[in-house]
């Protein structure tokens, strides 16, 4: 996830996104296990009641909170900065391993883990993950056809080359949250030379 | 993890291993959050007493119980099967991606990952799941050495490719076990293309 402040309006008055930034907030400060509905009210400077009148649990919150969350990050995904899609993958690596993995959110995503383990055994978080997924996998494969447009890439299989990436990026976030030795810098030149090795077409 | 029947003694007498084999059973079928001492000894055929006299919390037994299933995995991995080391790699993978994350193993692989991700918000569970890693870790690390020193593999940077893997693997269990359409087949076809064209030598 990107920082914080990127996610959000500052000073808002929708109701909606008050409650998302306190879900974040109560996430990054307690965890999923202790988190409560009670928790994200101490977070949210409007009334309490809003939050039972729009959730009926915390579990349907979280899972709208899921959904806010792709999308706000759709907007958050810095490609369009190059034009070279070898230059807009390395951004969106750069994004994920120097914006969303390490920097502030170390609390943040500890919880998205725990969040995301939830879906072992529970079909709506397991849905809306897969989803979120789903769209991150697009966002890559989208990149690849146009390098191979582009003459940059090899004509590759890109569905696999972008399942390949986006299960690289969700170790990364599985061993950054839950190792106490999590190599990233070792899995980010990795990553450079699997590009290079693998995609950059001989010219 | 292996299937059950490699991983256990059959009828055994030895107090500790039948603990561990009612612990994988009770995971397998409560996952993490709903087992209890109680149901771990509901799979136990000896006293449950047992369970309480050697350990105090339910914590304190999946902790043993990891470091178990690390002692029990080394004696599974079929590496020794082969001489070449990219047939070694290649073994490695389809024991991970055949047996271990497709199979019976399903929903002890949830519990694992719901286990692991406890790890977020728990320093003994993280160390042990470090141990674990460092341990699959260094054993690629053992294979890619092998296939410099075979003249079969490039002359890469050994520790770097293998923490590549090693996370690979584990978004591979990551998504197969919290995604609604995790595509493994994907990611080792994929693997397998990553492991030609970096690292296999060109003769």
């Amino acid at each position: 996830m990107p920082n914080r402040t990127d996610l959000f309006e500052p000073d808002t008055d929708d109701t909606r996104e008050a409650i998302m930034k306190a879900t974040y907030d109560a996430l990054s400060k307690h965890g999923y296990a202790d988190l409560t509905i009670q928790r994200i009210g101490d977070e949210f400077d409007k009334s309490k009641s809003l939050l039972y009148h729009h959730y009926d649990s915390k579990d349907a919150l979280l899972v709208d909170f899921l959904a806010f969350m792709l999308e706000r990050m759709e907007g958050t995904i810095p490609l369009e900065e190059a034009d070279a899609a070898d230059d807009r993958l390395r951004i969106g690596f750069d994004h994920v391993f120097t914006d969303f993995l390490t920097g502030d959110n170390e609390e943040f995503n500890r919880a998205m883990t725990e969040l995301r383990a939830q879906s072992a055994h529970d079909d709506t978080f397991r849905e809306q993950f897969t989803k979120n997924d789903r769209y991150f996998k697009s966002r890559v494969e989208d990149v690849l056809e146009e390098g191979i447009e582009q003459g940059i890439f090899r004509d590759v299989d890109t569905e696999r080359v972008a399942s390949m990436i986006v299960t690289i990026m969700q170790g990364a976030m599985f061993q950054a949250t839950t190792s106490t030795e999590p190599d990233l810098e070792a899995v980010k030149t990795e990553l450079d030379a699997y590009v290079q090795s693998r995609l950059l077409a001989d010219d």
